[in-house]
């Protein structure tokens, strides 16, 4: 087993390196297919965004194989490997397919490593805005290698709050949700993994959502916490790789606190 | 009054200029506020999306007064001037208001000159982007000067669908746009008129909105047609300067005639 932290807890620098590399890589692909002419009559699984989803993932596998043959993988597309590692690489090449088929720009490829189920970096790229924001645990996050933070937003009353889609809360979260809406200075619907770069760059100041799956929300975390602000599950709890996928982030802690009590 | 069209309802080269002209303005001035850092405790008057739809509207009307002073204005911002004028000019600096205030690169300046109450020149501009699509009446619609067009996409089953938002329909109009929803190949939710846009190039095929004011519609009926597109109320009547802000857009007459009968 190659280690990729040491024994402060300090991440290897070719670790970083390598994910920027796997960032890289993904966005090649990805601006290949975005916007490209869709047949009609075409089966799904030769649509442009199958097609970039699997390729980038395959792309981002592979040089996690050349250079850290030991470590875990979980991927959206092409399943995982090596689930006991220590060391667990999640990807979602494609967060936002929706935006990605209907040509908007917000769609990005979100990378975390995890060790012992709690991820240590995590990378949230945007191929066509060329906007990537990386949060390391421990160290402050960036955009695009500047310094990111969230606002100083202390009350719902003065935030702007997003959600990705309210399809997918239940009706009791849909309520909390509304009643949280209804408090806020601005609402946001869509955006997926981009609301909560945009919390880390300090221009959203609550993101809630529910129904996340691991590769959504576990490169979240580092970005977020690494910005100043406070990411966890709707109970409080930190995120894991087996949270239940109803996350709350928000730019600050007292901000956060009272998003958990709308939320409860 | 300086005619801005022909007698054979070619429109004077000048106008399209002054219309591109009018967008560059506004681009500037929407670049500088976009991602501006926000006060927490300001007002609302001074926030950055604020004083960026003021500024850029002013900025289009001076040009407007300038070159054709006789013509009318109906602006978002800034009230309207010369309703009787056979030429009216309709102005959103920026569509998608709430878009932009959370950071994200979809909100839009639009541009409609109406002739006798009908939209003849639309432009739609990105700044951030850097799009911009322009609608003339009888001719080809282009973005980036090339030219743009709808997908040859004949049925909902086949289609990608889009609204601004749920909310803004009325439990009666949500429940047509679900019934929709549920038997199209895809839906995305958010984009104003940048789903238009994304209409108008081929990645979109149906937009349902309502709810849409003159400033928001006017300038994508140009876009939409020029596109080879339908665009209509949702009764399938034309849109002009008095629609009532019920609007349905389409990639192809045969899918504009199965969305229209699915929202009677």
């Amino acid at each position: 087993m190659q280690a990729a932290i040491d024994g402060k807890g300090t991440l290897d620098e070719r670790v970083t390196a390598l994910a920027h590399h796997m960032a890289d890589r993904a966005a090649d692909i990805l601006r290949c297919y975005f916007r490209a002419p869709v047949m009609i009559d075409r089966k799904d699984d030769a649509s442009p965004v199958t097609r970039a989803d699997r390729e980038a993932e395959a792309a981002m596998r592979a040089l996690i194989e050349a250079n850290y043959p030991d470590h875990g993988i979980v991927g959206e597309e092409l399943g995982n490997v090596r689930e006991s590692s220590p060391y667990q690489w999640v990807l979602d090449p494609v967060d936002g397919t929706r935006g990605f088929i209907g040509g908007y720009p917000l769609f990005t490829t979100l990378i975390a490593l995890l060790h012992n189920n709690v991820p240590i970096l995590g990378i949230i790229n945007q191929p066509i805005m060329q906007e990537r924001w990386v949060g390391i645990a421990g160290i402050p996050s960036t955009r695009n290698f500047k310094y990111s933070s969230t606002r100083n937003c202390q009350k719902i009353d003065d935030a702007v709050i997003a959600t990705t889609s309210t399809d997918y809360f239940t009706s009791a979260q849909a309520g909390k949700f509304a009643a949280m809406r209804k408090q806020a200075a601005n609402a946001i619907l869509g955006g997926d993994a981009y609301a909560y770069a945009m919390l880390s760059s300090g221009y959203i100041d609550v993101v809630v959502d529910a129904g996340l799956k691991p590769y959504d929300f576990c490169a979240l975390k580092p970005v977020v916490e690494g910005a100043g602000g406070v990411i966890t599950d709707w109970a409080g709890k930190p995120l894991t790789l087996s949270s239940d996928g109803c996350v709350v982030a928000a730019a600050t802690a007292d901000l956060h606190q009272e998003a958990l009590s709308l939320l409860k």
